[in-house]
Parts: C-alpha cells; structure tokens; sequence
C-alpha cells in the first residue's frame, strides 16, 4: 500500500480501503466520458460520519486531495480523480435515517439512492420531487453535490429547494450541522444552500434533511406533440410558458434519440414527427383537463403535425421512460458528449435553431433531448470511435453552444454541474470577478485545498 | 460636513448625501424598537449602481463601515447604524426595470415596495408570493436581506425561493451579476442565495431578478377556527401538516392581538374564542372545497370551539387584515419585543404552551401571532414604557423561548434575521465551528469590514 492508503487503513480499518487497480480504475470516475481522469491512490468506503472525518484528516495532513463519488452517474467529470487523490465512496452510508411524517422531512445518509428514498417516503404517503433521469441509480449525495434536477423541476424545483439541512465534515476534519429543519430559517448564511451545487469542493456531505411535500394521487392527463422541426417544438414550448401554464413535465425528445431507445428497447415507440413534446399536468379534477386541453391548443397553434391528449396510460408511461432512457441509449453508440445549457423560456426556438446551425457549421450529429419547459436543453454529441477529428469538431461545437447560450442570456449548466467539461465555459459565464469571489470562499472554508480542487473553477 | 460626508459629496455629488441630523435621527434605526442604535456621519441616497459603487469605496476607503436600509421595517435592528456609520438609504433607486411575461421574471432596484411590485406584475397575470405582512411599505431590497417570509409562505416559500440573480456591489466597490435569469443554473457557487439573508454584511444589491408564478384567478376557500387554548390551536395545526394538507396560509392571532387591532381600527371583529387559526385553500375547483372541508374537519378533530368555512369574503378578508395589522396594533401599546423562532410542526403546541409558561414564570405579557402552518411563532412581549424591571423581564423570558425552540429543533429566527436582537440565540444555535465559518466567509468576501459589521455573528 502507498503511504496515505496505509495511513488510512490505520486510522478507519483497512477493510474501508481498497487500493486493488482494478477496482480503483471503476471508481475514478463518472459517466462524463470526455473527461480526463488519473489513477487514485485509494478508494475509500466509510461506514460512519467519523470515518469520514478521520479520511479527512487524514488526507489534509498528508496533503492529499479527496473526491467524493456516489453512484458516478455525474456527466461533466466532477467526481474524476486525479493521480494519487483518495476517492470517497459513500456506497456503505445508504440508509434513510428518519422519515418525520409530520415535519413532512426525511433524513437520509448520502449514499441512498434517489429512487429507494422516493419508494421509502411513498410508504409515508410523501413525496420528493427532484427526479433526474438516473434517479433509478444516483444517490442523493450526488444529487445534492450537483444540485440536480430532472423532469417534475418545471412545477416542483430542484435539489436545493428541497434540502433543508446537512451534517458534513469540513476542511480540518471537524463536523457540523448546517442549516435547519424547521420549514423556514435565517439564522446566519445559507450555508446548507452554499454546499448544495458545490460539487464537493467545500466539504463532504454525511446526512441530508429534505423537505417533502405530499404524495400526489390524482391522475396525470399527458399530452403528446409531434413536430417537423425543433424550432416548432421550441415556440409551443414558449407558448405554454407565455400562456401561464406550468405543467408538471413539459420535456422534449427528438426523432433521432426516440428511435435509439427503440432499437434498444423495442418499445414499439412510433415518430410521427421529427421532435416529440411530451407534456403533462397534474391538477386535481376539472383543471387538470383544462390545462391539458390548453397546452395541446399552445402545442397545434404552433404548427404541431400531430398533437393528443394521451387516454392511453401505459403508452404516456412508455414515451416518458424513453425519456429517462435516451441517454443510455445513445451511450450504447459510441463516445457520447453532452451539454446542459439552460436559456430563458422565450429564447429555446432560437437556442435550439442555434444548436442545428452548430451541428452543420461542424459537420457533427447533435441529438436533442430537453427540460424544455425549464429551457435546459441537452444537446447529445455522438462521434464514431476513435475519430479524431469528429471529436475535435464536436469539441467546437459544444463551445460555440455554450457562448450562443451565454449570448441569449442563459447558463453553461442547468443541472449537470459545471464538474472538469463545463470549466472554460462556466469561466466566460462568470468573468473574473465573481471567478475571484469563488476563489476566496474556497480558501476561506477549505484552505488545505483537501475537497476536489481543479474542478468547477 | 464630516470628512466622510465630504468625500462622499464630492464622489457622488451632494445632493445624494444628507447630514442634517433630524432626518439622520429617523434614518438611523429599524422598527426594532428593543435594539441599540447610534448617530450616523451621512445617510447617502444614491440613484444608480454606480453612486453606490463609488460610495463603497469611499467608505472602505475612509474605514467607514455602511449599513443598507430599505424601508427601515425591520424588526431585529438589522439595519441600525453606529456612530460615525454611513446608512445608504434606497429609497431613490426604486424602479421596477422589466417584466418578462413568457420567462416570467422582474428585474427591479432594491428600492421598490413589495406591494408595488406586486401591482405592476398583476398587471401582466403575474404574481409574487413573498408577502410579508409589512409588504405594504417593505422593500425589495430588504426583504431579500432577511429573507423575507409572509403569509403566503406555507404553501408558496420564501424571498429565496424567488431570487434568480442579483446585481450588488462588492468590498472593494466592483459592481459583480450573481445568479442566473434562467428557471435552473449550477454554475459555481450559489452567491446569490448566499446573498438572500446575509443581512448587509456581504454587500449591497443593487438589482434583484425574481422569479415569478402566474397570478392566481380563482376562488380562495377560508376556514376560520377558534380555540379555547393555544395548545389546542397548536394540536390542529400539527393535524393539518399531518393529513399531508399543505394550505395556502395557516395563520394564528390571539384573543389579546385581535382586540389590539379592534380597539384601534373599529373593524368589529368578534372573538368566540382565546385563539383564532385562520386557515385558506387555493385549490381550484373542487379540490379547494374540498382541502377546506379537511382543514375544517381538523379544526374540529382537536377541540375546536367554533369552526366554520367563511362564506362572507368580506369578513375572511377582514380577519386576514387584521392578522396583517396585529404587529403595529401592538406597537401602539408601548415598546414592543417580537420573536420569531420557528420549530418543527409537530412541535407547535409543545412550543405554545412553553410559550405560555415563559409568561407566567417571568411575569410578563406575550401576545401571539404565528405564521403557524410553518410552525414560524411570533410571541410579542409589550411592557409599560419606562418600566426598566418588567423590560428585564421580557427579555429574560425572551431568551428562555429561544432556548426552548433550540431544545424542539427549531431556530431563533424563521423570517425577521437575526440583526443585533437574536445575536446571543444565533450564537448558541450555530454553535462555535459554525460561527468561525461565518467570520472565514465574511473575511473572504468582505475583507475591509465594509458592510454591516459586528450585525448577525
């Protein structure tokens, strides 16, 4: 074992420490499969808040920087080691901890998957909106450390809207409790908000108290829009925003990305048209008809070839889960690049007629899936294996993205996380002086630099 | 003219900077009535960013602390100068500068009132929820240093839930944009939430983007409760948040509270009991009918005396105004002391009673107001003016109650910030560690000592 490795298996058991290459190479990074990632010196695997606090002292004294890592379904490279760090693998601190039916909060240790806390609380007849497409697999503390956010985000909000307090283990080791748990709190900074998008370069998070609200049982009406161009689909879905509807998913997914969950599923999943907007809501009785009916005469007023309110339960089901599955899908074709730019609500027709004039300039095939009704927009960059070429292109293209993004008044990343891919473009959305402002409250609450330096900023 | 006064008439010209000390007299403090203050050496009034840019560096340069001031409502000396401060009074950069109707969204200066700006989004069907009750007279700017709550709050959140991005002025008198316009963004830090409820001590915003929710047209169902005791009060609202009912306000005032804004504003309302809960629904159609027959049946399900659905709009209004009004009602009666701790739901009848007793064993009034469905309580003590033995009294009692909501899990402050009144319970609630974070971060991003020092920690 290397030094630090066996300073750890002194300090938490050698049973917490894994240094087998093997093993190690799985876990020095996410899916983000542009991004660059080195060799750790070990990987650790806590099973208590006091081993992680040990892990940390441990590593600041030895001047070796820690990643924490959840289920590595992060897509912008935040969880990717560097030669010789320590990655912290929360896989053994999964449990729900506390579910406070009345408080309506659960607190939960941050290696819980985001799908088995939702079955959890639904137990309680509760409920926890954010719901990424990896919510199947990724754990909340990664959720949390990328502040995530999903399809129910354009009615429900994000991560940070829902956690309301932490324990995490700071720079020196110690632990504290952030935040509150009570449904409202201004005592002192907003620190537990701080940590959340912080992408672990602040401190580890141990425990997490989220907010819940209640379970929804009433039924969904979906409705189904077929469109001959992206830009259409982009102004139905300014139309929906303009007319004061706020769905509870409003999500968009083009031909090419529906067909690659179909070849892998055979879903049976039919394109009428070259973009689907899947839309739905979920008011109680009568208003939840009316708003269905008001967002399919937003999505025929803007020229769908196709549009339907969905009696069919099972299929809206199946449109929705070739949604959550169209990254996977693409990944299965070779070395896939995604962005997460976000644009104002008024501006996606123009930002997704951006996105094909990018794809032509660099002769690149970009796949389109988006929180439409959010303006988070997905291009998918999916260049053959081992070409060169295609991928410096595509490298091009993802930037001339950003700075469009950025032009319209948007940002670099909607909810993936700025991680190692986003980093010159979150540099040109911040300027240098906020870039400045980042700089010095990481050295204010971790001046060993021990959490994740190099990533973010 | 003092030498700061001076530089400051001769950066920004002299017609912005007062010094007359009658109006610097009624510029000096908020409306917390119980909290020192002293004489400031200005009050500049600036009309753009860039006056209070060039002001910031006269006063960091001068080593003259400033202290931001919105309406002055605020109700924990917050906003109170020391002697020889600058007080930047906003009251001239008080312009509502956009609306975006299909991003729904408002720009506007720190200056405008919160009712105003509530009007003129009305105007575009669009609606602010953040309604605290001095929304009036409060302005933006300060309500998103406290991080302003209301009324509205149980269902809808608070200033922080609206705040997209802000524009500010930094330590060394940069002008920085923070935040985002988009509906999601995880570029770097979360300054801007980092801004909301710092209270003046990080910098002064000179530009907030909020976001907004399409205006609400349909009918609001009222339940109106009355309770022999507050603990029985505490028990039905427990009951709510247990049932999974999430009302659009859940309000309390008592006997004591409602008679106060009676004596003072003939509006004839009756008290048919010791506590009145004032419950709404703003569920359409059915539902909402429906949700309100719930609460009802919750009022009723814990003891309540009388509990009826308001069929008389005007009268439901009448009660909802005075609940508003019970804070100056009192105020008339003589110095005023409010808290505003706020605990776990399920913890609100507990902390009722222990509220109950805090008056009996230190022998002094407290009337009640709540925002109860958040669990946020606001116990008010009034003491006879000039008595020096009942004011010691109070405030022994007042520090036993934060100490009581600690114990429950609750925090010392849900809405008001913790200005100079709730400094000693914010000491012990964030606890030694915490705090040291709060000064590392305030060193970092204010190194000068600028901004409202010696306020909050």
């Amino acid at each position: 074992m290397p030094g630090v490795a066996q300073e750890l298996a002194e300090a938490i058991g050698a049973e917490q420490v894994v240094t087998d290459p093997e093993i190690m190479e799985g876990m020095a990074h996410d899916e983000a499969e542009w991004a660059p990632y080195g060799r750790p010196a070990a990987v650790v695997r806590p099973r208590h808040t006091e081993d992680v606090a040990a892990l940390v002292r441990v590593c600041a004294g030895a001047g070796v920087p820690v990643v924490a890592r959840g289920a590595g379904t992060g897509l912008s490279g935040g969880a990717n080691a560097v030669d010789g760090w320590v990655v912290v693998s929360f896989e053994r601190m999964d449990r729900v901890l506390e579910v406070d039916p009345v408080q309506q909060t659960v607190t939960v240790q941050p290696g819980v998957v985001n799908a088995h806390l939702r079955e959890r609380v639904a137990q309680d007849g509760l409920w926890y909106p954010p719901d990424p497409a990896s919510a199947p697999w990724s754990t909340i503390g990664g959720n949390v450390a990328t502040n995530a956010g999903g399809l129910c985000c354009v009615k429900y909000g994000v991560t940070r809207d829902y956690v309301l307090g932490m324990e995490a283990v700071m720079g020196s080791g110690e632990v504290v409790r952030l935040g509150r748990r009570t449904a409202k709190g201004v005592t002192g900074y907003d620190l537990a908000g701080l940590m959340v998008g912080s992408e672990g370069t602040l401190g580890l998070v141990t425990e997490v108290t989220l907010r819940l609200v209640p379970l929804r049982t009433g039924v969904e009406h979906t409705v189904v829009g077929y469109f001959d161009s992206l830009i259409d689909a982009g102004r139905a879905v300014a139309a929906v925003s303009a007319a004061g509807i706020v769905p509870s998913a409003l999500e968009l997914i083009d031909r090419f990305c529906l067909q690659a969950v179909d070849e892998w599923k055979n879903m049976g999943l039919s394109a009428e048209g070259e973009v689907l907007l899947l839309a739905r809501s979920d008011l109680p009785g009568a208003a939840g008809e009316q708003e269905a009916d008001q967002i399919q005469a937003c999505f025929e007023g803007e020229g769908a070839v196709y549009a339907v309110r969905s009696t069919d339960q099972e299929e809206a089901e199946a449109l929705f889960e070739a949604r959550r599955l169209a990254y996977p899908a693409l990944e299965r074709l070779g070395p896939l690049l995604t962005e997460d730019v976000c644009v104002p609500k008024g501006s996606v027709p123009e930002m997704l007629g951006r996105i094909e004039q990018a794809a032509r300039r660099f002769d690149t095939h970009i796949g389109n899936i988006a929180h439409a009704g959010d303006g988070n927009l997905h291009p998918l960059f999916i260049v053959p294996a081992g070409d060169a070429e295609a991928k410096k292109r595509a490298q091009e293209a993802f930037e001339v993205i950003v700075d469009e993004a950025l032009e319209l008044g948007g940002t670099v990343t909607g909810e993936h996380g700025v991680g190692l891919l986003k980093m010159p473009g979150a540099a040109r959305e911040l300027g240098p002086q906020v870039l400045q402002m980042h700089r010095a409250l990481k050295q204010a609450l971790d001046p060993a630099g021990v959490f994740n330096p190099g990533k973010v900023f």
